[in-house]
């Protein structure tokens, strides 16, 4: 094991949140990296085993008022962000000035265009830092990542739509613009602070649709597929809320190209795009479900071809591959260690 | 109240699953039927309370032994069978040579071709049925419902997925041949019987797709909509099961025949067709969810167009409008109650 | 069926609470009362389908702001105060005034002596109110509540508590001072407000008790119990809360009185104390569970003598046997109807 | 890190079951053991991926049948048994003729009185071994565990009650002869064999009571406490299914030894007790529920004085403290690693 005072020192912005908690939670257990500081907002400030009761004697880190001295004197090497968007971007120059590479988690760095990110969400105010921005999805951008100073982590629907796609979109076997990305989320997605809509009694035994046509995750997930692909896709997308903490799973319809498309064709260009990478699962055994990759950072992805149609499947934990543990596989790369280290 | 002697008799055979049993607790309250005897497997005979100790000190029937004689003996009005296809059609004639009206909860006369029927289940051993038997939906087969002698009750998913769609192809609003029912379903559709993937600890936090392309239930809802509407429907419909008891939201993704179909237009279709069906919510306030419409008959409809397409969301109670309580409501039409007797 | 104009008008405050909901849906098909009103907090005005979408097309009713005047104006027999406690006795003496009877579910009008009510609660601003009332627990005061003018209808885990252990005491086979009621109740319980406790991640997967020692529901057990045997009663209660929608069991720890007390002797003095009472069941076939109570009036209770000590186990639906239904089965009492009417 | 030929060579028997899967996940992140082998039943034999879709990609082992010869094969260090009782004891015998150490998670030996284990299970057939295992519990019986050949490795109820019950016995605070302990497990407790009780929709929303003052959990108790304490130790132990996946809590009635017995009291003597016990954790903060060690291998416990009584509450995770992580801490004081090693 490397010595304490070779660990990357992390910081968290915003560790009170659910998708904070778990990376600290992983970030406890991992062999390289140790968190040095917490952050977060007026009304939140305190020890962290305090929000969670769980880390109680694992955690001695209190979540503090952030300023540029107090983040300046922990000497970090790495920033997570784990605060909304519009908030994120108000901390990230401050904290890419005093040298630290950062991961944001907001959505503030994912849509490369800032009249875009105007249209579904408010004004940029950090255009310099969106310029040089790096898309964080390992399986794609895993070299631009590795150089990258501020990483935008993805989006929970686009992580778990855009792995199944990109590989059959790029190998021309699915039109890009007769895609139906049909999705459900765990409550965990909704985030920590309660509301009526998430009160036990109101979810619990509720399936329940949201966001018709106007889900921010849409934008983000057409804009990643093209750049991918090289072929301009859109999409509809539609989420569910599914009485269960955690779990994320998408149904895609799709087009294929020409009638000879066949399943086993579909299956081996999935598998051949994901052969080297080790945590996207292309299964054949079993159709992907929650419970197979809840509390890990795998995502399984499944092809069917049935009535014409190319059917996706796909499913990750919303909180870990669509959040916490792929902001730690961005880590690692930014530190030039194995991909894996400290996941699973 | 009308005397005990006046209401329908009404025989059970199978009592011991989810649907008889509502169709039990629903009739101990309907004022205008009773059921006067339950029959089932060898396997499941007893009194009624010890398959659903809630039962106690409210039914005093016992589920006995099938028997022409037993039956005969009760001189009953109707025969409701809450039994699996192909034991269903085994009973049928049997029933109605002892001059009942039967509503039958399978599959085996929903199909109108015996060919086609051989194709998803079986081979067919009633014919002479199946030509007569009527498909009870009462929403749009109501005169041929009350003068029916034999009506197969409709299966939970073409429920859900029909009234949304039928009024909209029949408008020609949408394309009959364009169109996807991605559904999910609580767990009691799965049947009362214990299985390695309704296992608690397997369900619970574990939402998983089925049936690729293979549902019984497809041909079913392309046989009904293109009946109704009198152009030929296809579709690709795609189940999946949510950990809850009860509830069943179909998301149905279609294309607009034209682009001049606006929100409004579709709504107002919509809402023409069930301004005078008591069962069929036409919401504009609320996207259907399954708790709102939890242990009642209602079926609520939504529309939406997003991105190009038509998005129609319905959501019902899958042991009630997807079995139970729609048969009560077949009932009260064969014989002249008005509709919503008993229901609500 | 009587006509309309004589059912019994019942005035609802405050309609949104989880309670109140069952009040009004549970009325709604009572044959002999209609909900002619229904008042709430300024906060929560509007249409009650607004509140609740399943009410849509079943209730026109709207929540509107209570006055002296509007109350009036409907010409009510009877008001259901469904609001906490402390505002429910700001309301009392107006709506008596009006000439109206009064079922109050509030904890304001259960504790007979002012001082406890005020060491548990406030101080009380309706002394006269409190001599007057009566306590609603309809299988122990069933001919005070008929000709009571304010019924104070019980809490939810009193009712669960004192059902088992009443005839017991009063038989003098265990003693009253040894006596642990152990709890659990569904999460309706907490009401519909939301809260970091109730938020669906943090209660789903997680039971816990709460409330040690100092549950305001202890000394009603305490008081109506010793009102009940006539024998000091005291004991300890422990409730916890567990991640599902409704249902409330006790398993209450007690001593028998004497070591020749078998379990035969309990189980048939408790079947002989509710042998008439159509909604307590004594089960030897089962334990109580839950699922076997929900959504109906009952409350289940069961006896065994294991190692030296009695314990008896209840269940019921927290809100209806609980709140609700039990304040309708108070209703019948008070407007001389069969108990049983409108409910099972 | 070690070398891989330096790591503790483990043998599940019985890996299909829930302990057994987990112990092969957190066995799978353990920095010094291997899994080297899993053995199981004829009907359940393959890969173990197949019975946990999970597992895919991470772990390449197959469940084999039983031999003699397949197991010295492996030259394997410690066998691990998460086999039902009276199987393991058939199993034990031959694994230590191998000379491999045995943790055993059945109750074979956990009573050390062959007749008690006889009234409570069925005649003993390895008496020898009963004499020789050490009781697994490693905040009381680190020095055997560290030298054990075989350690019965405690049940998950045990565990909960007798780490908060241990130190105020045997501190002569409460009295070893009026304990009550009432429980609730997660559903995993009952196994994954699918029964009609854990059917989902049985046993969703549904709580329950089984095992009245039968239950086999309640001698192991008795007997590990008066072994711990030196006092006789009887106690009622009351069992309840709780509808979520994991999880355990009990809840703990006990009388004061005298009047002078204060809650600090009790809470230092706790304090006292587990201040250099990693995994149990005496909480002041907050009372225990089961989110807060879900997952871990901790057992949090709380005291409380109310009405005369010392109210205890702990809480576990029945598969990891109560079964799996339990055995693995085991197995870290067996092979003199520290006590923490793999664990959180």
């Amino acid at each position: 094991m490397k010595a304490a005072k070779d660990k990357i020192r992390v910081v968290l912005v915003g560790g009170s949140g659910y998708a904070g908690y778990e990376a600290l939670r992983w970030l406890a257990r991992h062999p390289s990296a140790e968190v040095v500081g917490v952050f977060g907002p007026e009304n939140e400030l305190g020890p962290m085993d305090r929000f969670y009761p769980l880390l109680s004697g694992q955690c001695v880190l209190s979540q503090e008022r952030f300023s540029e001295q107090a983040v300046a004197a922990l000497k970090a090497d790495l920033a997570m962000l784990c605060v909304p968007h519009k908030v994120a971007m108000s901390y990230v120059p401050t904290l890419r000035k005093l040298g630290l590479r950062v991961i944001d988690w907001s959505a503030d760095y994912r849509l490369t265009d800032a009249a875009e990110y105007e249209k579904w969400y408010c004004p940029h105010t950090d255009p310099a830092g969106l310029a040089e921005a790096v898309y964080g999805l390992p399986e794609y951008f895993a070299k631009q990542i590795a150089k990258a100073d501020l990483v935008a982590n993805p989006g929970c629907y686009p992580t778990c739509a855009v792995l199944p796609l990109a590989p059959l979109i790029q190998a021309g076997l699915i039109l890009p613009d007769e895609i139906v990305v049909n999705a459900i989320s765990g409550v965990t997605g909704a985030g920590r602070a309660p509301s009526p809509k998430q009160h036990f009694p109101e979810r619990n035994e509720n399936f329940e649709p949201y966001g018709v046509g106007n889900h921010r995750h849409m934008p983000e997930m057409e804009q990643v597929l093209t750049t991918i692909t090289g072929k301009e896709t859109t999409l509809l997308f539609q989420p569910h809320l599914c009485p269960m903490d955690r779990g994320m799973l998408c149904t895609i319809f799709a087009r294929p190209t020409s009638d000879d498309v066949t399943q086993l064709h579909l299956l081996n260009v999935l598998q051949a795009a994901y052969s080297n990478m080790p945590f996207v699962r292309v299964r054949n055994d079993v159709l992907p479900a929650t419970k197979y990759v809840a509390n890990t950072n795998y995502c399984d992805v499944a092809v069917r071809l049935a009535k014409g149609r190319v059917v996706l499947f796909s499913a990750l934990d919303n909180l870990l591959k669509g959040a916490s543990t792929q902001a730690i596989q961005n880590m690692n790369l930014m530190f030039n260690l194995p991909e894996t280290t400290g996941l699973y």
